[in-house]
Parts: C-alpha cells; structure tokens; sequence
C-alpha cells in the first residue's frame, strides 16, 4: 500500500528490533509492499547504518526509484558506502538517464569516473556523459535521454512495432516524438491518436507538427516558465540544429519551481544558504550570521548617525527613532518584494522609470495615512504643532524614499545580472535603518527652529 | 507557431490600427496560429473592447481554451460583457469540467444560474452543478470530471471500442481508470499496456491495482504534496466509499503550489493582498498599508518604551536603539520563516519544546558572535569596560529572545489554526523592536551602576 504514513511510522519505530531478530524476510515484504517514495521517507527517519541495511535489502528495480526519491545529501551519505560497481549496476542501470546523471554529478570526480567505467551498457555510459556536459539549470541538466521516436513516413502498424521496442526502457511513455529522415523533431503524436487511428494511416498525417520546444542551452527557469505557461506535461529538448535530444517531464520542474520559491523566501528572511529548521545548529548558524552580521554593521553606522545628530536633538525626537527605522525597513521590504516577485513570475512590464514613478505615488500615499496619524498622535499627548508637523513630514520623507529606493535597489542589481533576491530581507532594511535615521534628523534638524 | 514572444509584442502593437484598417480576416488567420496562451497574453495587453473584439473573433474550441488561460479578474472583466447563453453555449460547453467551474463560480449568482440554465446538455450542468459543491481549495474544487473509465473484466478490445466512444470528450488521456462492476476505482491500466497486450487479454490481468487516490475532501495542499511526493501527473478523485468521482492533473497543482509560495512570500514582506507590481497605486496601497499600520502602532509603542527609559539612561545608550530594533526584528524574522516554510513544506518533525530548545542555542551562538563583535568595536571606540559589556549583554538577550519568541509564535498560531505566515514580516519584527527595546534598557539599567 502507499501512502500510509501511519503504518511508516509504525515500521520506522519497529525496525530496529525486527533488525536485532534478524527477521530480515519479514523486513523485505514489508518493503515490497511499499512505494519508493515512502521508503525514501523511511531511510530518511532511521538510523545511517539502517538506511545502508535497507538500501542493500531492496531489489535493484526498487533501490534505483529509492535512491532518486532522497535528497541530495542524504543520498551522498548512503553513496559513500557503496562501492563504484555496485552503484554502476544496481543503483545507475536501473535509472533514468536524468536522475542517474543526477546522481552522478553529485559524486567526487574520482569516485565519478569509476562509476562510470564500471558500466557495461556503453551506450549508457555514453549518454550519461553527454547529460553531463549540460549546466545542472540549463533545460539539458534537467531532460533524460529516455524517450521514444518515430519517423515521419512510417504507419501507425510500424510505429506500434517500434513502440514495443523501445517502451521498455520508458517506464511512463507520455507522447511519441516524430522526427524526419535527418533526426531533426517534426512533431508529437499521442498515443490516444495510435489506438484511435488504423494501422496503415500515415505518422505524417496524424502528428501534430505546431509543437513547443525547448534548446539544451535554455535555464531552468525558462523551461517552468514554458511548461507552466503552455500547461505541459512533457517538454522535448533539442539542440541547435533543431535535433531532438532529449525530453523534459512536469515533475522535474515542480521541483525547480519549488526550489526557486524556497531560495526567493529565505533570501527574504536572511537566511543565506538552504537550511530547514531540522538541521543542526551549526549549519542554521553558518546560514543566518551573514545576514546578521550585514545588520550589525547598519546597526554600528546608524549609531554613528544618530550620535552624529544627538547633541542637537531634542530627547522627544529620539523616541521615535525605532518607528522611523521600523516604517523605512517595511516599506523597503514591500517594495523590494514586489518587484523580486515580479520579475521571478515574469509579469513586469514597463521601463524602470515607470514602476520608479508608481512607487513614488505608492510612497506618498502610505506616507501622507502615516504621517497624518502620527501628527494626530503627537497633538493628542501635548506636542507643539512645530515639532508634530516636522515629524510628520520626516516620515513621509523616510517612506517615500524606502519605497523609491526599495524598488530601484533589485531592478538595479537585475540589471546588472546579480539576484535581485539578495536585495531583499536584511539588506534592504539596513539600509533603509541608515538612510531613514540620517532624513528623519536632517529634516527635523532643519523644520524644528 | 507558438511561444514567439517578438511576435506577440508586434501583433498587438499592430491591431489597433489592423483594426482600424477592418482587417478582420488577416486577424482571424493570425489567431489561428496561435497558442491559446500566447492569445490570452495578447488579451492582456490590449484595451478592454479590443480584447471582447479578440475573444469574438476566435473559433470556438480554441476561445474556450483562452478564457480558460486568463487570469479570473481579467477573465471576469470579459464575461460581464457577454450574454450568459453565449458564455454557455460557445465558451461553457466547450471547456474540462474544471475550468468551466471555475469559471461559473466567479460569476454573480444571479448570473451563473442563467448560465445554467442556458446550457442544453443537461448532464454537463449536472456535472457542474456537483463541482459547485466542493470547496475550491478541496481535492473536489480542483478535479475535473473527465476521465476514461473501463470495467476490470473487460477485455483489452473492449477497452478500444470504448475509448473511441469517450476519447472524443478527454482531449488528454493520461491514464485509463479500471473500476469495478459497482463503480469503485480498482486500478490504473496505461495506454501503453493497451497497446502492446493482446486485444483479448483481460483488464484485470495488466491494471496496476496498487494505486494512489485521494478523497474528494481532502484540501488542496495535501493534493500537492501527494503529486510532488509521488510525481504523480494525475490523481483519481474518490468519494467516501471510493466511488471514481474526478480526477486532478499537474498543471492545476502546479497553479496551487505557485500560489501558496506566493502568498507565504507576500506575508513575509508585509503584504496582505495577493497584487503584482502592475496593479495600480490603490490596490497596492490597499495591500500595503494594513501592515505599516502594524508597524506604526509597534512604532509608537517603542516610542513610548525610549520614553520610559530615556530620562535615566545615559545618551551613549540611545545611540544603539536602530542596531538592537534591526537585529531583534532580523533574528525574529529568520526563526519565523524558517518555522513557517516547514510547516509549508511538511518538513518539521519533533515537540515545539525541542524546536525552541534548538532555537535557544542558535540564539545563543547568534548572540554571542554578535555581542563579542559590538563589545570589541566598543572598547575599541573608547567606551569603558563596564558599559560595553552590558550593552552586549542586551544584545545577546535580545537575540536569544527574538529567535525563541519567533520560533515560538508561528507554531502557537498554527496550533490555534491561525495561518502561521501571518506570524512571519511586520508582525514579529514589531513584536520583536518593542521587546527588544525594552529588554535592552532594562538590562542597561542593572548592569550599569
């Protein structure tokens, strides 16, 4: 049965005892019952020793689906203890050419080339070293080789032959490819149009050639992008010359698209590297102190500027000094999260003069609501009308600029090819702490008489 | 052709004057060209009447296939301005039963039910008037009620006959669902198997009978993770007693997971309505300003903390106030989000106790790299021993603080099923500046004789 997360933890809870009474058949037809998925979840929650014992009782149908459902580190853990040649034949053989050349990117160099030399299919091994030689986000670091062709002349009887052939390498078989003489991609047909169509119709006549493709050079955003836009399931790649190389599945780019999210959302927090909160506390630590650090060093300057203007500031202007820093780093953050968000869905339009413009508008709007109810705010304890007004307009100023400056900062560093993500999060709310508290003294220092 | 970006930009910068011209036909045979959801791009681009324009001019099948594609406020926007027997008759009929409920329930009540009515297939509106029921964040909101069903004890020839007959209505076919003579899911057979089993092998023989469904019930974040977990491309639909009721495919999943990353990321920075940076300055104020009032009322608060504390504290303290409110809020926030993307993505495990108990040593580490660096910078600026080592210490106590309550606050919300990303940006950044604020001057307070 799948998706029993009672019964996993249940079998996660009485593995080491069934382990210590050697009850290993017992073991074995348990795991035979379950999905790969479900196992990985199990080799995740026990023991490293255990995991290995599993690995090792699994059959090599089932070991492969395990081994490419485990997350990366988890997986260079278990390979560690495997010898090259019994990766090559039990684990690689047994996969997708897309998650074994995963896999084996994922190896030392050494222990990479002994894998690979340790294959006997060279055909294989020829494919997995073409896979590669693409980037790890290009559309070619995301295809397997897998897939199954046809030619543009041949019969629906013929494609079915051939189809027998090749469909027991390809495990899920979504669409048959349609090349020409030349090898170059004409088109896809499905197999809905295989049943339904006689045998002696022609490929030609029953294909769709209006297809989508995709490069092997394309970026992985590019490829969710396409997928995402043109709901498709399956995606195949070619090269330059417009030769069908390879094919890329939905599932695959759920991941990408789950990826991205995540890395756009701990940017965000100030979390620097990919952490969860199950990790330890060195790795959280190693991941979160850089960010801190960058606000140490605001914090230190806004010391600075605040000491700077101090001598001459009436105490009732210091006690605004954390809503000053506080409505400069919000307004920045939102800023700078609208435009990051735009620009990962691809829904900006319009020159970076435009959106400066329409936040502009957006400042002066929050800032004339906030501003108004602070200045009701101070008269309402007692304040002088001079000291409530420059005050006010000190924070319209502040908001104004976090949002001017919250929205320039990423499109800027866009444009630059740096990730305009790192201008989110800590950054862009230190920043704003600095330039807030310098406005907001510099104003009323000029306003209050 | 499709997916040719050049091509769309120049088309609509080009059709207010084609239309002009009464270039109808020329228009007509380029839309013909196109992807459904490269038209639906040019619809969004283009002034209001010419997109009702565009949407009459498409052949039926494919305007179906663009509505479906547009964004609900664009695509609400467009059916005001259509009669509801045309929005049933050329858009409804010719729809997955998904869409077309999607699309019924964004119309006014009054409306959809002339929409209904006006239907003249009755099981279709039977069909839509039962997804109506489900709750659109449920399994049942998001399935569609296509699918190719076979009975177990039919043979693979049967099977043919009767995919011709249903084929015509599914214009994808996945999966062909096996159920029994009562109607109840028993398995999968793929249209692989059809194709090379005999025509007289019986279903029952070559179905996958160990499959994964999901309840109608079930809500539409537990869909997401059964597809990424299992990488599944579709998902059968059961009712309680596991009659076959509908099925979900990836792209409607994929949709859900985009939307729920974007929404958690939009209450990380502070935004409380899901809008885009094209949205105009009322939307996006609207969105915005509810959290910067959560700031300003924790702003004032703070103010009123300085106050407390100003008239006994010596002025060197006041200059520290941005650095203690940026690294208490930085902290808060990167414990929350951490918590609040487990909870996401299912990945947190073990007691809350033992989550703030891992929380409090990366506080602890966190804090103390930082308090030795501030108490460093100090000496070195000629501050004395003593007023150095407490302003450290209040750092450090605020960041162990800040961490605790930030892993604590989104685990309590979820606890009380309150939505914990509302516990992530404005509001424990706020939270964390008042008691920050008042940690540090009260610990500034004892240390400094």
């Amino acid at each position: 049965m799948v998706g029993q997360e009672d019964e996993i933890n249940f079998f996660v809870e009485r593995l080491p005892n069934h382990l210590d009474k050697g009850e290993i058949s017992m073991i074995i037809s348990k795991l035979g019952d379950m999905h790969p998925a479900d196992i990985a979840e199990i080799i995740r929650s026990v023991s490293d020793e255990n995991a290995i014992v599993i690995i090792r009782l699994l059959n090599e149908e089932i070991r492969a689906d395990v081994v490419a459902e485990l997350e990366q580190e988890e997986r260079e853990k278990l390979l560690e203890e495997l010898p090259a040649t019994e990766i090559a034949e039990s684990v690689l053989t047994k996969m997708d050419s897309d998650d074994a050349a995963d896999l084996l990117s994922e190896l030392p160099p050494e222990k990479q080339s002994r894998v690979i030399n340790a294959l006997e299919d060279t055909d294989q091994a020829q494919d997995l070293l073409d896979l590669l030689t693409y980037d790890e986000d290009s559309a070619g670091g995301l295809m397997a080789k897998e897939l199954i062709k046809v030619k543009e002349n041949w019969s629906v009887k013929e494609c079915e032959v051939e189809l027998r052939k090749q469909a027991e390498e390809v495990d899920d078989v979504h669409t048959v490819y349609v090349v020409n003489e030349e090898d170059k991609l004409e088109g896809i047909i499905s197999l809905k149009a295989l049943i339904l169509n006689s045998p002696d119709t022609q490929v030609k006549d029953i294909s769709k050639t209006d297809i989508i493709s995709i490069k092997a050079s394309a970026n992985s955003t590019e490829v969710s992008r396409i997928m995402d836009k043109y709901d498709l399931v399956v995606l195949p790649v070619v090269d330059e010359n417009n030769y069908l190389v390879g094919r890329i599945t939905i599932d695959d780019v759920v991941d990408v698209i789950v990826e991205e999210a995540e890395k756009d959302y701990q940017m965000l927090s100030g979390i620097s590297e990919d952490v969860e909160s199950s990790d330890n506390i060195w790795q959280l630590t190693r991941a979160r102190f850089p960010w801190l650090l960058v606000g140490m060093v605001g914090g230190i300057l806004g010391a600075w500027v605040v000491n700077f203007f101090e001598k001459d500031a009436s105490p009732a202007l210091l006690v605004f000094i954390p809503l000053i820093a506080a409505m400069g780093g919000n307004v920045g953050i939102q800023s700078s999260a609208l435009i990051v968000q735009g620009i990962a869905n691809q829904s900006l339009s319009g020159s970076i003069l435009s959106k400066l413009f329409k936040e502009l508008g957006v400042g002066i709007v929050n800032g004339l609501l906030c501003g108004i109810l602070l200045f009701v705010v101070n008269i309402l304890i007692g304040k002088s009308f001079e000291y409530s007004f420059a005050i006010s307009i000190s924070l319209l100023s502040v908001i104004i600029f976090a949002a001017v400056f919250g929205t320039w900062i990423p499109l800027f560093f866009n444009k630059i090819k740096i990730d305009p993500a790192l201008a989110t999060g800590p950054f862009i709310t230190t920043a704003n702490d600095i330039f807030g508290l310098f406005l907001y003294f510099y104003i009323c220092k000029i306003l209050i008489t």
